[in-house]
């Protein structure tokens, strides 16, 4: 792919280890380039926008990279919510773009709240009561700017474990705790080995079940992206165009008031929230996205550590592909 | 309250009925009235657009009724949704306004996509590992249109149980499941007569805690409406403006394709996902809105069924205000 391009991408997936997000940031390289050799990503896209109003834009990205779909669709956001205060926009024809909140995240540096649903991209969860997986873990990220304090920065799958957290347990040889996943009978399923014979559960049962549903349709179906039965399996399939739905809100608070008395209101939350009295044994009460923070902090100094494993799958791709092998000493 | 107000109060929460949110429709009238003649809501509010941009308004309820600051919210966020495609509508100085789904579902009529928060008016909710209730069952609200199939409306605390739910188990005298809420060792509480010993658990724990957190921000320290320690808990305190924060988002699909293609797909979603097979000794699956919808419809053909007790307190407030009783016969 270009060269920008490349880098863009690989910008993206190192920020996406140094928050810590593990399973969304260069451990999914194997699984990338797979796709692009069989020819399932556009490594030439025309990324454009398809429909524009003052505070919408609907961007089709061609097949590309969704990282770079997702990266164009934060940026037109962003440049809407400066004038209109609020701004959408909504990817159709994009691909998997690694972990929700570096796109969430792109509003920080501006001063702005960001939010961010997408439709994943291989379906794990039945609705409420069923057994058929029409539904994705369909992700969530919020990220509000604080003053002193870290961001807020929230990132959750709709269902009580991100199918990632079943392969380490399997990988760890460790069981599920009860509540993450069931069989065909409806009976709690314990044994990671045995995760293609249940699924995963939503949280708060029909509730997450609801709000999966709802992230969908806002991040897939209104994108006339595919949600649903229309969803690719991107594990099984490298070939098929996944018609990727991603859907990205900016929202400017200096037009609901001074963004200094905003952020001094976050910061107050915090400390409030992170002050008050707590449970029996739990030392620290933490807010979503301050450990993640720390990791960005740390990892910023230290470099970013990855497993030795990780290391060499990325040199054996190296190998292959006749490029020199990352520096591991 | 001047006579066009009072209707438009009556009918929402006649609707709230309507749609089965029993919890937040006539039920309330007792605990509105008490704050009316305490002085907590302003009854000639002038609710006025304080903030304005091409996709965004914040309101000022002037501590007026709920359901006449949020109805007016909606109003504004449909009108600026027609051009901008996209808009918000925040509120402060608001007051409880019954269901959220109510305000999500003005959106329909228009042929939109709504969405709600809320901070709710009593914290019942501590943070993640906490013991202060800091926070409250912050709700979401969400309605999206169909073709032929009813809306997908869904409606949500960020609670595994609602307080209301808990109430009502108190009130039949059983017991809660494990999973509701905890005492103050982190152990579950089951016995309902106990709750104020104990907390509402959050769905999928840590997850629900952001979701509150995240949807607070949104609806409360965005508007400048109150957050945390600042939320007045009305069932204590009938005087004190609460400064209420809620949000409201009008998306017309319009701005993203044809009408008619979107909804299509909707109801290409809805028919795969209930049609889908099922658990064991599951009957049917549900969309989120279904059963409100069936509700609906059938209340509105054979009238809204209110409990004998809660006729006689309304036919006792009736008395109380020397105006004419419930037709109760």
């Amino acid at each position: 792919m270009p060269s920008a391009d490349a880098q863009a991408v690989a910008t993206l997936m190192a920020e996406a280890d140094l928050q810590g997000s593990d399973g969304h940031g260069v451990i999914r390289l194997p699984q990338y380039l797979k796709r692009i050799r069989s020819g399932g990503v556009n490594l030439h896209p025309d990324i454009r926008v398809v429909k524009e109003r003052a505070a919408m834009a609907l961007v089709n990205g061609d097949n590309g990279m969704g990282h770079l779909v997702m990266k164009r669709a934060a940026e037109i956001a962003i440049a809407k919510a400066r004038t209109a205060g609020v701004a959408w926009a909504g990817a159709q024809w994009s691909n998997h773009a690694g972990p929700a909140s570096l796109y969430a995240r792109m509003m920080l540096p501006h001063d702005m709240l960001g939010l961010y649903f997408a439709v994943g991209n291989a379906n794990h969860l039945p609705p409420w009561g069923g057994l058929e997986m029409l539904l994705s873990t369909n992700p969530i990220a919020a990220a509000i700017p604080a003053g002193e304090e870290p961001p807020i920065v929230l990132d959750m799958a709709t269902t009580v474990a991100a199918y990632g957290k079943v392969k380490a347990k399997a990988a760890r040889g460790e069981a599920m705790p009860e509540g993450w996943m069931i069989d065909r009978e409806g009976k709690p399923l314990t044994d990671p080995r045995r995760a293609n014979e249940g699924f995963l559960l939503p949280i708060g049962g029909y509730k997450g079940y609801g709000l999966a549903l709802v992230v969908g349709l806002l991040a897939g179906t209104l994108n006339g992206a595919a949600m649903g039965r229309d969803v690719v399996d991107f594990n099984q399939d490298a070939e098929s165009a996944t018609n990727t739905g991603q859907a990205i809100v900016a929202i400017d608070p200096s037009a609901f008031g001074e963004v200094a008395g905003f952020k001094a209101a976050v910061d107050k939350l915090i400390r409030d929230l992170r002050g008050s009295e707590r449970l029996p044994g739990v030392e620290r009460i933490f807010m979503p996205g301050e450990q993640s923070h720390e990791r960005i902090v740390r990892q910023r100094k230290d470099g970013i550590a990855i497993a030795p494993q990780l290391v060499q799958t990325l040199d054996r791709l190296a190998q292959q592909l006749e490029i020199p092998p990352l520096r591991t000493n």
